[in-house]
């Protein structure tokens, strides 16, 4: 762990207003009340910092109050209004600016502008233990705070940075290179991604492409398949989730030879293509992959990546087996119309189901594709 | 609606780097970096603005450049440096500048700053059409950035601030004074407010306190009660509901007189004291009303409030009857132990729920209250 254990926070706060647009708003006046009102809630002298910007379409000026604290007011003209605070919070002091305080600049101030409307965000928080551990984004690049308590791993594995977040909300989080993979919460992820009571695996041969947090592995198993093959190229995400994410994965990392079941600690298309020369075939193949790539395009590695294992996979499914794979949040339907589009290149057919999975906080889309000249299912989709 | 249709976007982007304590970061030459990476990437000339400010904890520069992007470097000694560009967006447009850019100016300045770690935040958005909407609170005041589309109902009431908000993750969302208050993806709300599946409303006589978004009604007429009244104070949330939150409130809100339900627009106190008076008492009293507050002791407007509700329907439940009500955010855990131990202080006996609601992207606590001296549940828990 790099990140230092107890150091300073600086808390941004961004306040916004909407003033009137028929030049009754002075900025000068706005800086003098922004001036007045922050000297009294720091409860120090605030004075000018630096020069005024002053142009035709917007105006700037920032304000440097004791201790440490550094405003800017911005006036977007004609009628957009923002003001920032930025504030160092020592470790386990009660700040004295908090989001109360803000919340009273922002009635008083919205009086003081004659702002039609005005909002205020709770601060971001840089520079503290857990601060670049507690914002991680939605699939669209939406910001998203967590409630991280503790730092239960930050690894660089040879493959990516794995880290798991001890969450209130969510339990632990699994969390590889900054996107959300599966926390303590979401045994519906798990449970829409193996269409839980529609798929029946008894006495089912199941491969798993990844899934190297166990909790696929651990729920198929109770479903009494005749054997499970998980095909994961990072033994690092294993080893952390099988001491951290135990609620998810139970005991299915504990060993990776089981009565049913085996884990491969390799690169899956590698071994894909050792099924493919030695003809052997599974009823149901799972991606548990990367998510289906947000881009302008469905080109690039990512993408090549996705390719190549649909494409491998549909060659040791078989005849009426099924690829299940998860895809992306809903806020992304360009992307998974991209994927579409992929698809509709294959001789496949496919379904979609959706389940808000609470750790991403999004609805998340799940994909069940099956080759179009199976026999069992050219009457229409499955289920 | 007051806020702009249309007008141009403050983006605001936050970085923080954790740099060596060992003396070897110089806070001038990361100027020189900041100022020609940004130089690059802006493609203009970056010029310093105002006074670099030097002082024993930290050091601060600003920089401007055009097109009217304003660049703060802070370095908050010995650690922790954290940089900040706020750049505004012209509406229907590109930005030059975006989070990929964003991602590479992270990966370029670690480097130069010899960093251990960075991160660099979404941007924060202020002063387009849906900005103000889309930033909302955790019950523990994390901030939350939601898919608002479109805003479709903006109004002060009498009583307070409604919004109801077009989502792609949520449908549409109801938002009261500023908190998340139902989505049309939210039946699991409701479903553990009435305890479904293990109360049985059968010909039972039922009271809704608040509720004014129509949903707890709808679902409740669904299991045959004998009757259902709901008091609620703001008819103008019951008819911005009625005509946005269809997927939720049904046909429930079309008449507030219907064959088995009636629906009362005034203040619930005054018609639980009438129905003290009349000696009128009902199987289950719902308190769909404010969230229980989240402050530093049980005192206020917004607990004495609560308590007032809580103890005026005991008094109108039957003696085997029940109070159900919602009470906040897991993370809000001292709130929920405030309010338990005003429970505490009755004579009541209560047990808890939760469940993950969507839209408010955290897990709910849900309480259930009964008599103690009750001689159905003197035995124990119900259910």
């Amino acid at each position: 762990m790099t990140w230092p254990q107890s150091s300073t926070s600086i808390h941004t706060y961004l306040w916004e207003f909407l003033v009137p647009e028929n030049g009754s708003f002075d900025f000068g006046t706005a800086c003098d009340q922004t001036k007045e009102r922050f000297s009294k809630c720091l409860r120090c002298s605030v004075k000018p910092l630096g020069e005024e910007i002053i142009c035709d379409t917007f105006s700037r000026r920032s304000f440097i109050g004791e201790p440490q604290a550094v405003i800017s007011l911005r006036w977007q003209k004609p009628s957009i209004v923002t003001l920032n605070l930025e504030v160092p919070v020592q470790p386990h002091s009660e700040s004295f600016f908090n989001l109360d305080t803000a919340r009273v600049i922002e009635t008083e101030l919205r009086k003081s502008f004659n702002a039609t409307r005005s909002k205020v965000l709770p601060p971001l928080k840089r520079g503290g233990p857990v601060d670049p551990y507690r914002y991680l984004n939605a699939s669209d690049d939406r910001l998203l705070e967590y409630d991280v308590e503790e730092v239960l791993a930050d690894v660089q594995s040879p493959f990516q940075k794995v880290e798991i977040l001890k969450t209130k909300n969510f339990g632990n989080l699994l969390v590889l290179d900054g996107l959300q993979n599966l926390a303590e919460s979401d045994i519906v992820y798990t449970e829409t991604l193996m269409h839980r009571g529609t798929i029946d695996y008894m006495n089912k041969d199941v491969l798993i492409l990844g899934g190297g947090d166990g909790a696929l592995l651990w729920e198929l198993l109770k479903e009494k398949p005749s054997f499970v093959t998980m095909v994961d190229i990072d033994d690092v995400v294993m080893q952390l989730c099988k001491k951290h994410m135990r609620s998810a994965c139970g005991t299915a990392l504990d060993t990776y030879d089981g009565p049913n079941y085996k884990i491969i600690v390799d690169d899956c298309m590698k071994i894909l293509k050792s099924y493919i020369d030695d003809k052997k075939e599974f009823d149901y193949v799972f991606g548990d992959l990367t998510d289906i790539p947000v881009s302008d395009a469905p080109i690039g590695q990512i993408w090549d990546f996705m390719k190549s294992v649909l494409a491998l996979s549909l060659q040791v499914l078989k005849k009426d087996g099924k690829f299940l794979m998860h895809g992306n949040g809903v806020s992304s339907e360009p992307a998974l119309q991209m994927f579409e589009a992929q698809l509709a290149k294959l001789q496949v057919s496919f379904s979609r189901s959706n389940a808000f999975v609470p750790s991403f906080m999004e609805d998340w889309v799940f994909y069940q594709i099956w080759k179009t000249n199976s026999e069992v299912h050219q009457n229409g989709l499955p289920e």
